[in-house]
């Protein structure tokens, strides 16, 4: 079936059988790889531009292909030009979790292909996605006024930018209703200069002045945490020049050194000056599945807004992105519409079992994520779930206790959850460059670097599906290897 | 495999013989889905909201249930609760293709679930990407200059409200470059009274006045399509005002009706205003693989930006959008961003083969959609893809037919595409509501409606993948059915 070409006029898209017998096929040919993946080198080793480019044709087939031929040229031409997220080996930027869990619920996803951007348009839905973010926020501990069953909300959506673009739009329309378009041109936001930046795109996207997004400077005395204090100044200092503060963005585990803003001093200062809070906590968040990481979401009930990605270190195929609000209706007056096309039997709104999603939102369409992160919930359970985190954190404790233990380098900031950033110390960057260059041509895993304090750091983030404590305790071998080698060479210039 | 509960302390998530024992079984299930679909009413038949939260618990479970109970669930409180966007009598909105070479094209991205924001972050799947844009645009007979071989280039979103949100970004930064960020008070946008709401939502969020969107109305006269003469003179009033206009929006085939706007007409008031010119075939843009339709893209050599979304009549499931612009710098000037925990060796710009696609989109993260939309045209093939558009152009032509030939009905607007948009003539709007309501309360067929000069129109959007001329016939006895039976209570009245 699937190694037949397809004659064009008997295209039968869905027939059952053809369907069951190339998705059987795609199966395999997914669980060969998942077998085989630690054989790759994690980054791709090609890195020469245009090499795929050469390789395929300069038009899309006139006729149809088999199945198998497709295959094939995904094993030979594509696979060896992927960097491999799922390799247990792989350490850089933060992981992307896939599961059989988060496979299958997408799975169930695109092949029901169903819309709920209206509840009408597919009610079981919608309203399977109020259920699933309001388990997933009581899973996370999250205050209830976030979640539909305390007079909040939550969303599914693609990523932290759409949702930081969302927020921020409604708090934009929330304050120019009162002052007027005109006032956009004073409107600032707040964030620190370890905060994503996404949160500078989307303010960019939104309109505001590049020139009102306030970086505030951090530093190793709070951890590289947004100093509460620092705000104040800055909001005061703005507020007496006639501008209005607007928004200010604290994040749970930045992505450079997994710092920690101070959450409730953030809200206070938000809540006093009318600033909406979002807290993002798009990697760090999973981890409160865990009461034990409960406390660096402290005082989220001061927060306007929270969002985090299951997408990163929560089994859920990528993507996945749950965004939760105390107010919808400050949401969805930013971005509601209401055209004649869209106004069908069924549609209603207010109550949390019966949401036009499209209001939520960007765009319009939308896919049936919530399907995906349900699957996930069912299929592992709470302590399952708790127990891929503390997997994770375990293997990178002790990853930072070896670090430690090694004259030749040092922890450059204390680890929270399972990101490790460290350096050899006592030569520059260009050796720590060096090392890690090393380490990622070798093939055998894949790690990404920061820079803090004009200092290079290398950042070991432990979250892969497949990571054991096993591949922690082997890119700790290689790293020291390596380091033999370029201290070695180092020392004899 | 499937059966058995999972205990926490062993989850392997990626397990290769658990993850292909469970997808597998979701292989079937879906294939018994598409076998049955159409016994299900095909808009949801329970109405009422709240029903499935009334019956799911209120959190998450604390252990992983086994994956027979969680299918069990969706075919017993999901399935019927879901409108079938998928089944062959679903005539609603514009169709949501879903196809064995979308589902396992999406397997595949889903599955490998690699990231290709940056190029170096996984070359192949973001070299693809430029392959594969360039593939569609060839197939739809793009001009070369939106085409990376012509010094353009493409990227695939999720959705077209997405691709205006980045292209107004684009071009709103492009004009405040020039004239300063306070210019944004007077930038106007210029669209039809049957442009997509999406764009209004858009200009909203990029921070432009909402009182500076302006709806150019459209008539009979006309079609419905934009009159390029109106858009000028709305334009030099404007201007002559001292306001900036910004931005047009033109649409081939059109959400309420499947009307056209002028391309080429459009394009010359945008070059001699300086404006950007959109081209919005979310829709009809498919049909362009067909040559008999491309003349109504004739002009589009004067656009900035055109896009389409395959994921509509192209056989590619939820979600894939193509975005073509002319000039990549506007978009990425207006739209990167380089933190220091994204440069990373390998990454280069200015190459179509060495993109990062991170600057074209408003996400940082992104899915490795190209690989759908390449295993498509691949499957398929040209032939097959034309043979696909055909089949339902030739169900909707056959339908329209019927329709005219039936006295008691009329043909609202020539059918330019494969939506046919028709009333029942000489009664009043809310006959032809309950005309449409028996329609789709009978399970049998769901379609939507349109509002036209005051005129409540019932639309037959014919594309589903699994849709046959049979279909199309039946669904028209049952409308002569239910006229019947509507017109009968009626003139008893």
């Amino acid at each position: 079936m699937g190694s037949l070409p397809l004659d064009a006029s008997s295209v039968r898209p869905l027939d059952p059988e053809a369907f069951a017998g190339d998705s059987h096929a795609v199966v395999d040919f997914l669980a060969e790889y998942y077998r085989d993946v630690d054989k790759y080198p994690v980054r791709a080793a090609d890195l020469e531009p245009g090499r795929l480019r050469k390789l395929l044709p300069e038009a899309a087939p006139e006729h149809g292909e088999p199945l198998d031929s497709v295959l094939e040229d995904v094993r030979r031409d594509i696979l060896p030009g992927l960097t491999h997220w799922q390799s247990p080996s792989f350490f850089a930027y933060f992981p992307m979790n896939a599961s059989a869990a988060g496979f299958t619920g997408e799975m169930l996803s695109v092949g029901l292909n169903v819309v709920p951007f209206l509840w009408a348009a597919s009610p079981a839905a919608a309203e399977l996605e109020t259920v699933v973010v309001d388990w997933m926020g009581k899973l996370l501990g999250l205050p209830s006024r976030l979640l539909f069953s305390g007079g909040g909300g939550g969303v599914l959506q693609g990523s932290t930018c759409e949702a930081v673009v969302c927020t921020l739009t409604a708090a934009r329309d929330r304050t120019l209703a009162r002052l007027g378009h005109e006032a956009i041109l004073r409107l600032v936001v707040y964030a620190s200069d370890q905060t994503h930046a996404t949160f500078q795109k989307g303010t960019r996207i939104v309109g505001i002045p590049p020139s009102n997004f306030r970086v505030i400077p951090t530093s190793a005395a709070s951890g590289y945490g947004l100093p509460a204090g620092a705000v104040r100044e800055a909001v005061e200092r703005d507020a007496a020049a006639g501008l209005v503060p607007l928004y200010l963005c604290g994040t749970v585990g930045t992505t450079g050194l997994g710092a920690v803003d101070p959450v409730r001093e953030l809200g206070e200062v938000a809540r006093r000056h009318g600033m909406w809070l979002h807290v993002d906590a798009a990697y760090a968040g999973s981890a409160a599945v865990c009461p034990e990481f409960r406390g660096y979401l402290d005082g989220a009930e001061l927060a306007d807004s929270v969002s985090m990605n299951p997408h990163k270190w929560f089994l859920t195929n990528n993507d996945c992105c749950c965004l939760w609000v105390a107010s919808p209706a400050a949401l969805t007056s930013a971005l509601s519409t209401d055209p004649e096309y869209l106004r069908n039997v069924g549609t209603t709104t207010g109550t949390p079992a019966a949401i036009d999603y499209k209001d939520w939102q960007i765009s319009l369409s939308r896919r049936f994520r919530a399907i995906k992160l349900w699957v996930v919930l069912r299929r592992y359970g709470a302590a399952g779930l708790r127990a891929h985190i503390r997997r994770h954190v375990t293997a990178a404790k002790w990853f930072e206790r070896a670090v430690a233990a090694d004259q030749r380098f040092e922890v450059v900031v204390p680890r929270r959850f399972s990101l490790v950033c460290f350096r050899l110390r006592a030569v520059n960057d260009d050796v720590n460059r060096e090392l890690l260059s090393a380490v990622n041509e070798s093939g055998r895993a894949f790690m990404t670097h920061f820079v803090v304090d004009g200092k290079f750091v290398i950042r070991l983030a432990v979250g892969g599906a497949m990571t054991e404590m096993q591949h922690v305790m082997d890119v700790w071998d290689l790293l020291q290897g390596k380091a033999d080698e370029v201290l070695q060479r180092y020392y004899q210039l």
